[in-house]
C-alpha cells in the first residue's frame, strides 16, 4: 500500500509539473495531439478490445447486470465512436487565452480578463471505459493535466485506453506526464488522492450517488459533481395537451436510466382529466409503471391497460432511473413550485404552458441548473446545448452549473498592462 | 452553548428562506433598501459611535496595537464614508437577471444563460466594523441573504451596524431574515456554522491567515478566500528605470499593510547596478528596511543612509505587511519566473520591461490572479478595477479569481424555451 501511495503522489506531482507547461502549449499542438489520439485508438483496436474482453468476462462471471455489462462493453463500432468524439473535441475552439473582458481604465491601464486552465483535474469514475478518453481529451484541450482513477470493473480496458492516450499525446509533443493513470485497485488510494490538494486542483467524480457523496465529504480540493437528477414536469392548465403528452413521453421513455429523465409529473387540476388519460396511454405503450397520488389515481383507475398504483411518500423526490413515473394533481402553479422546491434536486425542471406569466414565474422561480418551458428535460446535455462535448452535469451553483464542457474546466487571470501607472 | 447553536441554526434557516424571496426581489426594491441603509447609518450615528467607543476602550485596555485600534475606530467621517460606499453599491448595475449568453439551437430551442444569486453567504471576519455593512449590502444587491459573524473586538459596533442594516432593509420591503447577525462571542459557534451547508451556500472568510486556514480546513460548503499576497516585481534589463523606481516605490510604500503591497524585487543582473541604488534611495526615504541577497547587498552596501541587511531564507515568499522589502538579483527572466512560481502566492505579480517578448512571457506564464506589466501591484482592488466595490480578493482559481464584487457572488441558470421540442 505504501508503495502505491508513493506512486500516486509521484504521478500527481508529475501531472502538476506537466500542467505548468500545458497551460501555454499552443492550440495547434493540442489539436494535433487530439487527432493523434483519435487515430491511435483505432490503431490499437486489437489490444483495447482484447483487454475489454477480459474485463467483460470477469464482470459477467461475477454476476454483473446486463445493463452494466452493456455499459462496460466495447466493440469496433463503439471504439470508432469514441475516436470520433475525440475529433469533435479537437475541432472545438480552444478556451485557453479567450478574452472574457477587456477595458481601458481612466488612468490608461489596459485590463484584460483572460481564460486560463485550472491546472490538474482528478477524475474518479466508475464503469464506462469511454470516460477515460472523454475526460482526458477535454482536460488536455483546456490545457489541464489529468489524474485518472477508473473503476475496477473496467481496469484492463481503462489501462489500455489510457496508455494509448498517453503515448499519442507524448509523441505529439504534449508535456510528459500530462495524463496520469492510477492502476492499483486499492480503494484506499482514493482517500489519499482526495487529500493531495497541493497537486490536484479539482476533482470530478462520475458515478453513482455513493461515490459522489464520498468524494464530496472527503476531498480537500474543489469538487464539481452532478449526481442525482430528480426531474419534474408541471403541466399548467393552459398547456397544449399534445405538446405536453409528447414531452412527458420523451422525457420519461427515451432513455429512462439517465439523470435528465423525467421522474414526476405535476398536473393542474383543471386540465388533469383531459391530460392524464392521454399521457398515461402513451406511457403504458412504453411499459411505464405509474405511481399516482389520490386524485390522479381516481382519474386513471377507469382507463384500461395501465400499470398504476398508489404513490407512497418515498415516490416524491425519487430518481427512478427506470420506467417508473410519479404523478400528482396540484391546485395551482404555486403548489407545483413548492413541490419542486421541496423535492427537486436542482437538475432539470420543466413546465408545459401557453400562459406567458406562468412560464416566466416558473423559469424565474425554480432553482435548478436547467429550467424548461415546453421542451423535454432530456436536452440537458453538453452536446445538445452546442458545447460539443461534456465532462459532466453540475447541480451545484458554485463555479459551474449544468452541462460542463471546456470552459467549465478553466479559470481566468487578470492581465494589466500599463506605462508606469502607480496608485494615487 | 446548545442554546447558541440552536439560535445559529434558526438564523441560518431564516436566511435560507429569505434568500428564496430575495432571488427575485426587483432591482428597484433592492436599490431603495440600500439607499435606506445608507441613510439609516447616518441617522443612527449616535448609537453606532457610542457602541464603537465601548469596543475601542475595551480593546485599548486589552493592549491592542495602535494600527489595530485605528482599524477598529469609527467617527462621523468614517461612518459617512461607509454610508457613501453603500450608495455606490446601490448605483451599480444589478447582476441578477443579466443574460450571460443566449442562442437559438438548430431545433428552435432558445437557450438563455442567466445570472442568479448564489443563495446564502456566510461571512466570517475580524476587526474592521465597516465589513459588516460592506458585505451585507453587496450580498443584498446580488440577491443573496447573509449570515454575519464578526470578530469579538468589534462586537458592539458590529451589532449596532447590523441592527441598523436589518431594520432599514426590512422597512424597505426586503424579505425578513435577509441579514442575520450572530451575537454570541463563543468561538465554537464558527465550527458549527461551517457545517451548515444545508443553509449556507458559500463562506467568505476575511481576516488573517490563521482564520482563513481554519475556514478552508473546516467548511463543509464552498469557500472563497484570499489571504496571503506575496507580491513580486521583476525589473527586466529593458525596463525604463524611472518607471520601475516609481512603481517599486508605490507598490512598497503607499500602503504597506495590505495584501497587494510589494514584498520582493527581482532585478536582472544587467540593470541591477543602475536600478538598485536609485530604488533603494527612494525606499530609504520612506524608511523601508531592505533584505538583500548577496549580489544586491554588494551593489547597495556603498550607498549611504540605507537600512540594509543580508536576506535570510525566510525572506523569500514572505508577506511582510510592513515597510520591509526583499531584493534579489537574477540572471534572467527564467530565473525570475522560477522564483515567482516557487515563492508567489498567486495574488499580484509585476514586470517592469520595455521588451514585448519578455512582457508577453511574464503575463502568460506567471500563474497569479493579477499580473502586471509596468504598473503597481497596488491596483489589485475591486474599486480600482472598476467593479465599484469589493467583497474580497480571491487567490484561488475556482469560481472567482482576483477582486470579487457583485458578479462574483452569483451563479447562473439555463432557461430553455421551446414549442414542444423532444429529444430525437
Amino acid at each position: 500500500m505504501q508503495a502505491d501511495i508513493n506512486e500516486l503522489k509521484e504521478k500527481a506531482k508529475q501531472a502538476k509539473a506537466a500542467s505548468k507547461k500545458l497551460a501555454f502549449t499552443p492550440t495547434r499542438v493540442k489539436n494535433e495531439a487530439l487527432l493523434a489520439i483519435a487515430q491511435a485508438l483505432l490503431y490499437k483496436e486489437d489490444i483495447i478490445l482484447h483487454n475489454n474482453g477480459k474485463d467483460y468476462k470477469e464482470a459477467e462471471a461475477s454476476g454483473m447486470s446486463a445493463a452494466m455489462l452493456d455499459r462496460l462493453m466495447l466493440d469496433s463500432k463503439r471504439l470508432k465512436g469514441i475516436s470520433d468524439d475525440v475529433k469533435t473535441v479537437a475541432a472545438l475552439p480552444d478556451p485557453v487565452g479567450e478574452i472574457i473582458e477587456e477595458r481601458t481604465l481612466p488612468n490608461g491601464l489596459l485590463l484584460t480578463k483572460k481564460r486560463v486552465p485550472l491546472g490538474v483535474i482528478g477524475a474518479i469514475y466508475e464503469s464506462r471505459p469511454n470516460v477515460t478518453v472523454d475526460i482526458s481529451v477535454l482536460c488536455l484541450k483546456a490545457g489541464n493535466a489529468v489524474v485518472l482513477r477508473g473503476g475496477k470493473e473496467s481496469a484492463r480496458s481503462n489501462l489500455a485506453l489510457a496508455s494509448t492516450v498517453q503515448e499519442a499525446a507524448y509523441k505529439s509533443g504534449l508535456p510528459a506526464g500530462s495524463v496520469q493513470f492510477i492502476e492499483s485497485p486499492d480503494r484506499g488510494l482514493v482517500d489519499h488522492m482526495l487529500k493531495m490538494k497541493e497537486y490536484i486542483d479539482l476533482v470530478i467524480p462520475r458515478g453513482g450517488a455513493p461515490l459522489i457523496k464520498f468524494v464530496r465529504d472527503n476531498a480537500a480540493m474543489a469538487v464539481v459533481a452532478g449526481g442525482i437528477g430528480v426531474c419534474h414536469m408541471y403541466v399548467d392548465e393552459s398547456a397544449k395537451i399534445d405538446n405536453a403528452v409528447a414531452i412527458a413521453y420523451n422525457a420519461k421513455v427515451q432513455r429512462p436510466t439517465v439523470c435528465n429523465a423525467l421522474d414526476c409529473v405535476l398536473v393542474h387540476k383543471d386540465i388533469a382529466t383531459k391530460f392524464l388519460p392521454l399521457m398515461a396511454k402513451e406511457w403504458a405503450r412504453a411499459g411505464v409503471e405509474m405511481h399516482c397520488d389520490k386524485r390522479s389515481l381516481e382519474i386513471l383507475k377507469s382507463s384500461a391497460g395501465l400499470d398504476i398504483k398508489p404513490a407512497v411518500d418515498d415516490d416524491w423526490g425519487k430518481e427512478f432511473l427506470a420506467l417508473i413515473g410519479a404523478i400528482k394533481v396540484v391546485d395551482s402553479l404555486d403548489e407545483a413550485l413548492e413541490h419542486i422546491d421541496r423535492y427537486g434536486s436542482g437538475h432539470s425542471e420543466a413546465i408545459a404552458s401557453e400562459d406567458k406569466a406562468s412560464i416566466e414565474r416558473f423559469l424565474n422561480e425554480v432553482d435548478a441548473a436547467c429550467v424548461y418551458a415546453n421542451a423535454s428535460t432530456r436536452f440537458t446535455d453538453g452536446a445538445q446545448f452546442g458545447m460539443g462535448a461534456e465532462i459532466g452535469i453540475s447541480t451545484q451553483k458554485f463555479h459551474a452549473r449544468g452541462p460542463m464542457a471546456l470552459r467549465e474546466i478553466t479559470s481566468y487571470k487578470w492581465c494589466i498592462t500599463g506605462s508606469g501607472q502607480v496608485r494615487p
